[in-house]
């Protein structure tokens, strides 16, 4: 059978997310609507109805404050901010779905392995088994402030804190109950066997943490973990962790250069390629016609925002473009102390630097990669060139009016994918990562799968 | 316009809540389904169909390992455990109701500020004003080491660092964002007026937050707040913060002197009595005819579980039944570091010790206090004689067999109490604030309400 698209709606609760500028639009409506359930109600029934595998929550924990030195351009125009909790509607988006997956972002800088280990517990079992965790360490500096530290702990110490927040959530996810442990049996009376539910005695270096877990075993016990690291230390998390990895690059062959190291890494911590599924990013502008669509990618550009792109750019790297001058060159890794990896995407040579003045120029314009726009046809074409060429699993779906573009999506081009075989008719059954690996629970080469079984020695 | 009773279903969601030994009953079915949506959505529509002005959630950070030195007892008969993150059923609950209200439990213990404030305000949002939060300093000492701490913090300074915690949360919820800082104006391509969003500079003993608040305002604001507190600190934080209130006692006077006592506790603070609701739990057994009534709970004594109820009691009190002898005598109050005051639901007189023997003989059957057991017209007879005599706003109404025993209620009860006015026929308009006080926003004698307007001098 041909490799199908795995296919995400790339989202946020906010009243924009990186569409900048263009909650302008007339026909946008997510920036008046992001509050309501209702809104979300309505785009998971869309969702599942283009068969979309599942939607993909970014998230952040603070402002865009470094361009301009302030927070105001990113207020001004609405860079993922205001904001709410994403985790929030996917109970009431799952309660109207059948198949339809939920990833979302947690940051293990801000948050209690505690806390998130029963969050997860709770969502998959509610879902049925369809939720999915994007693990982030957090790149805003404001984050830091607004969970009590004067500046961000360092790059490679916040993957340090990332790793033993995954070995805590391994241990309350994966071994603290036993898989029989909930017996419900009136006869005897034992509603859970005491035997089979053990404290995990978390001693480490950032968490102490006592157990035993709260929550019963979930329909996938520890959701499909999702990672989007592409410094040299992300990489390597990706590697021992993730199940679904994001990939960005400039070409597809570049990403194609990505996946492949990611899946060998894997290899050498013993865990099979085939369990890493890669993504990238899609941005699609389509319309009945190509003239249609350049008329719609005409009005997408009339309303970008080039000061909102700078404030995220700001924020997401370091970099405040208004303390530069044109002609200065910034390397492609910021080897600050934040360690971000950002402008990976603004350049083909990693290596290269670029001057302020090419950052500017990107800007000014909707995408920082291409944007695939035209007729329907013609973006099947491309889309289906790209996923070939670039070897990706799937794609974080973009869009810029929002939620117009996700119907047209899936009102024009899925049909023709799904014709051509390269994007499914139907749903699979089961949880999420039964639909994406065939069972359940993690691989058994995963290395939550590696730890000595508590209580049984 | 007789008072009426403002009624909340008393729920958690885990196998169980108090009703211990009650999921033995062949008609039970929320320990098998409380881990489902749909389970949560049919609960939600009869709670609504009953005009419940809420539904009450409590919850724990851990289990019950006190009684018998560990947790085994708890685990046997499901007590609290196993237990998921009440918050995520409220959105899907919200979206099949227009006007049922969610009370819903966090700790100011073991949570950040900056995560529960991003929390309610999504949950107002998302509920169009229908959340409120239940301020608890949490009793188990296993939720300690669930956090990295070796032990609890001591009862006092859990209070000091709940009281900093409700000040940060009114700085974020209430100062942060002007009332009129979205604007959204396309012509302008103002999404948010950056003059108006505060940062709130927070550093105090406990908690440092930046800010700004990265929602927008939503319906209340601060949610509505509800807090439980017994103890000496306990009523002095309800008296200052609290605008719906929990009081225990042994007797409807009892319960009228406590009432009472907050009420002038928080005029001495410059609030209004009238801006604080009190409420009491209610127990009832009620079928068609008082003879059903009567074997109804018959069969709830033949499931109820003393060792549960032990299990429970050790918890929240730190007193293990099981390491006393019959005869010791235990006060009221346990005057330990935990300093907790459940003790005080036990007897008449809150300075009287107590022997072991007779709290033992307590927990051999269902409830701490009276319940209420009969005919319809019975059963609001008596609940109609306690509203009166102890002048309580409204109850938390508890359940043995569930959903069924809820069901009853709604079926057989609340047409008798709304014939007699004693309970509404139809639903106020608006947020849970405005229809228990008329405002959608916290009182201006509020202490949230008191501080200088951030940005403003």
């Amino acid at each position: 059978m041909t490799k199908q698209i795995i296919l995400q709606a790339f989202d946020m609760t906010a009243a924009n997310h990186n569409a900048h500028g263009l909650w302008k639009h007339p026909e946008n409506r997510r920036h008046r609507e992001y509050k309501s359930l209702d809104y979300w109600i309505e785009l998971a029934r869309l969702l599942e109805k283009g068969k979309f595998d599942a939607i993909f929550f970014a998230d952040v924990l603070g402002v865009y404050d470094v361009y301009g030195g302030d927070e105001k351009a990113a207020l001004r125009d609405g860079v993922q901010v205001p904001l709410n909790d994403p985790a929030f509607v996917i109970p009431a988006m799952a309660a109207v779905t059948k198949h339809l997956s939920f990833a979302v972002t947690v940051s293990t800088s801000y948050e209690q392995p505690f806390h998130n280990a029963r969050k997860f517990s709770t969502l998959d079992h509610l879902t049925n088994g369809r939720v999915a965790w994007n693990i982030v360490t957090s790149y805003l500096p404001n984050a830091a402030q607004n969970f009590g530290m004067d500046k961000m702990v360092k790059h490679d110490e916040r993957y340090r804190i990332a790793d033993e927040f995954l070995e805590v959530s391994y241990k309350l996810l994966e071994d603290s109950w036993e898989e029989d442990a909930v017996i419900s049996d009136p006869e005897t009376g034992v509603l859970v066997d005491p035997e089979k539910v053990h404290r995990i005695k978390h001693k480490g270096t950032y968490f102490s943490v006592e157990g035993p877990h709260v929550s019963e075993p979930s329909p996938q016990r520890t959701p499909v973990l999702y990672q989007a690291g592409t410094s040299e230390k992300g990489r390597d998390f990706a590697a021992r962790h993730a199940e679904c990895v994001f990939v960005g690059g400039p070409t597809p062959e570049k990403i194609n250069y990505y996946i492949e190291d990611i899946k060998a890494r894997a290899e050498a911590y013993g865990r099979s390629r085939d369990e890493i599924k890669a993504f990238t990013f899609l941005h699609v502008v389509v319309a009945e016609t190509e003239e249609k669509a350049l008329a719609k990618y005409d009005e997408v550009k009339h309303y970008w925002s080039a000061d909102a792109a700078k404030a995220q750019y700001g924020g997401s790297t370091g970099y405040d473009l208004a303390s530069y001058e044109n002609e200065e060159e910034l390397f492609t890794y910021k080897h600050t102390e934040q360690g971000q990896s950002r402008a990976a995407y603004l350049t083909k040579d990693a290596a290269k630097p670029f001057t302020v003045k090419e950052i500017q120029e990107k800007f000014s314009q909707p995408a920082e990669m291409d944007i695939i726009i035209g007729s329907p046809e013609q973006v099947a074409d491309k889309i289906e060139d790209f996923f070939v060429r670039s070897g990706v699993d799937g794609f974080n779906l973009t869009h810029y009016i929002t939620p117009k573009d996700l119907h047209d999506f899936v009102e024009l081009v899925v049909p023709i994918l799904q014709e051509r075989g390269l994007y499914k008719k139907d749903y699979a059954d089961g949880t999420f990562r039964e639909k994406l690996y065939g069972h359940p629970h993690l691989a058994a080469a995963h290395p939550a799968k590696q730890g000595k079984r508590l209580g049984q020695n």
